[in-house]
């Protein structure tokens, strides 16, 4: 069975936590109920203090009670699983090697069925992508092609898509010269780059829990320990964790996603990114910065990123059109401050350039000015999918699930109470069903999230749609009696 | 000056080896005449017994005399300079770190000038590719682009275009599966991929010496060092050295480039390459074979490559389009034996996929059939390039001037006698001219060949071009009198 080298889930404290939680849920605790003693709570149950404590821990950091001094734990007002979010994680302590690559390919050659019903892939809907207009722009860049410029582009990389990339960075009050900014193969390329750029085979990285299985792979090709910091759903790493770890553990590196982090969809707020980069510049702690899906968002402007706040040169800002414009094209970029020349000579080293014709009809298509348009209507799109997305789970998945809400990006957490089908477990069902999803362990160094989904919500919603978020939240419910711990 | 921190050239041995080169080429020393004695000479100049031996040594080994036993040596009938080629190298012994980016980046932004004549450039004259042709297979690709293809490319790439190169083995004798060649940006990410996959951070590989700075690049940035061996500018490698390498300083792996070598356009005979392969065997050391001129031979057929001798999957075998077809479009490959699995994987982690457009272009164009007509103009045109310089060379460089006649490529190697301008000098004084060259130390770990040059030719000959080497030789003659070490 795959995933049986991964721990198990559903600590003692987590089971009791979900049990109260349904409680709460079906009504039979009520706002303003006080919770049971922890004396008594031991008595009832024979357990330990400690474990009442956990659990009744987690349920306040999940929102659902409150404790009052010297009167207890009281169900708090508002609270209903239904519409609550994931809580905070707490990720194992330390700096854990990584080694996920085969889960992460298994998981994206079983996405890569056309006929599968694709809530596990990490693109959105093609049909999102405005392919015939990129593909005029490459018919005519492709005629301007001059001869010269296909044997003597420098690694930094096509100089006109470099400057409309700089005016968009511009637009975003982020002020970046052209010639800090190298074109990569992808924003995947720039961020291995950025990671052998600053650090070395030993070191260790601090990355968000949950976080981006991309970075996993690059921690662990480049022998980088991982430091998991504890992540909030909604507004991202949490920073006195983060000073903590800086303080303890002296990581070399941080690499986050600030906008809509795959998987979470959380966002830094712009006051938390200045902390954060104030935060790092104590430190002298280079931050990469993973901003593929800022431009993504569901209503108002496009985001701030750390890099608009960094005075010295710290934040190695990457980014690409693979999310948002043109995927095949794997065209993305480095603006890496004080590291521009490191890149540059790296980008050289690994690849000596990018490929010409894909640069060059992206920067025909900026220049031709649609490409705001473009944006406008895929974010309406992406707005409408995640509502109906997180509508259908809302209804559909077992009582006590929990679903992240974001405001940008194209994909949703769902975390479903302990007593659910293992992720992994859910995956292979859904996959017989024709389904895929990405099971939790997919975005954790140490196989955590085992009670964690990432669903995306890029492709257009319909009755299919529907359909198959009732066949998970079905296959989710179908708890084998096997895989309940005994109380 | 640049090269400041290189070692000196011209040895006392050496110096005296030239000497007697130039008596040889001035006809002094004629045909079947007898050389001084070791004892004479020593006696005559005032040097150690050693040092004659070397030099006569040397000197056999170029080709111009010969010992025979109890006699003495002899001047050989048909030795004259200006036919010969130059000897095998003698790099330094051992394994040493690689810095060696600065130098090569310099260079290149040097020889980016398009106001340059492009002796030292690493591409040949845009010209000779069907540009339009491929944009045309663009155009066409583009609009067959299927949009689901663009979003579930996996790691290996296009899988027409591998189709299509899979045939190309076959025609040349070598059965590859598809699944086999995974596709890279260009086989510069190839090359490093498959370090990655069969070294570490502090391994020896063995290279040719003088080798493609490329292979000294990859080797820095994995923190690798270089094993050079001495290399016929014939026939390549010399396996007898090699042997005694694996034996004593047993390596991690061999990086060869087996056809028209960059930068002396040696190549491996077939049974030259077959012995390799079996030396490789016995030690089970596997072997990354660049073979990116391989179809570009000026007569005959394309030449075998070890890949085609290897029965145990030791041979990683890396080529690209750059250099035949499409240098912007950055598409190459690799067909890794038993290490396939693990190139899929890195290229994974190192940048997902590459660009499909590029990739379906150049499937298009290779389906039209068109790629062999192409190659046959391609190869006439670089012979006949090939005969203008060598015969200008011939007639503007310095007496004693030696350089390799490669059957395929676009690169000769010049060999200038000791008291010649040295190669770092003499590029910044071309450069001035607007010329450009590549100076031998670009192709060594250890500074070597400051008396080298390496010329490209791949661009249409004329009498700018006739006027350049013309320049070029008048300074490699114009030998500063600090230069000339006292005897």
């Amino acid at each position: 069975m795959p995933g049986d080298h991964l721990p198990s889930k559903g600590s003692r404290y987590e089971q009791l936590a979900d049990e109260i939680a349904r409680q709460i849920e079906d009504n039979v605790l009520r706002p303003g109920d006080r919770l049971p003693s922890v004396r008594q709570a031991c008595e009832a149950r024979q357990i330990s203090p400690a474990t009442v404590f956990q659990a009744y821990y987690l349920l306040e950091s999940r929102g659902l009670i409150r404790s009052e001094p010297r009167s207890g734990y009281f169900v708090n007002p508002r609270a209903t699983t239904r519409s609550l979010e994931p809580a905070l994680s707490v990720p194992p302590k330390g700096a854990h090697r990584v080694d996920i690559t085969t889960l992460v390919m298994d998981g994206l050659t079983l996405a890569a069925d056309r006929e599968i019903i694709p809530l596990g892939t990490a693109y959105p809907d093609p049909s999102l992508f405005p392919l015939d207009t990129i593909n005029r722009s490459l018919g005519v860049s492709a005629r301007q092609n001059d001869a010269w410029s296909a044997v003597n582009h420098l690694p930094t990389g096509n100089e006109r898509l470099r400057r409309e990339i700089g005016k968009r960075y511009l637009s975003h009050g982020t002020d970046i010269g052209v010639n800090e900014i190298v074109l990569t193969n992808g924003a995947m390329e720039g961020l291995n780059l950025c990671l052998e750029a600053v650090t070395k085979r030993g070191d260790s990285v601090v990355v968000e829990s949950p976080c981006f299985y991309g970075a996993l792979l690059a921690l662990e090709r480049r022998g980088v320990k991982a430091i998991e910091a504890p992540t909030h759903p909604r507004d991202g790493i949490d920073l006195s964790a983060l000073a903590n770890i800086l303080e303890t553990q002296r990581p070399q590196a941080v690499w986050l996603m600030t906008n809509f982090q795959n998987p979470l969809g959380c966002s830094m707020p712009r006051e938390k990114k200045r902390a954060l980069v104030d935060l790092l510049t104590r430190y002298e702690t280079p931050l990469i910065e993973d901003d593929v899906y800022g431009e993504l968002h569901h209503d108002g402007e496009t985001p701030s990123s750390a890099k608009t706040f960094d005075r010295h040169g710290l934040v190695l800002h990457c980014s690409s059109f693979s999310k948002t414009l043109a995927p095949g094209y794997r065209v993305g970029w480095v603006a890496a401050g004080r590291f521009a020349d490191d890149i540059r000579r790296l980008k050289f080293m690994a690849s000596m350039a990018g490929s010409i014709p894909a640069q060059a009809a992206l920067a025909e298509y900026l220049q031709s000015g649609s490409y705001e348009r473009h944006l406008r209507h895929m974010r309406a799109a992406l707005k409408a999918q995640k509502e109906a997305l997180v509508d259908s789970v809302t209804r559909h998945f077992p009582h006590g699930t929990r679903l992240t809400r974001p405001t940008g990006g194209y994909f949703i957490w769902v975390d479903m109470p302990w007593d659910s089908t293992d992720a992994l477990t859910l995956r292979d069902a859904a996959i017989v069903e024709k389904i895929s999803v990405s099971p939790g362990p997919m975005f954790s160094s140490q196989g955590e999230f085992r009670n964690c989904l990432r669903l995306n919500f890029g492709h257009p919603w319909g009755t299919n749609m529907e359909q198959a978020i009732a066949t998970l939240g079905e296959i989710a419910g179908r708890a084998p009696a096997a895989m309940i711990a005994s109380p």
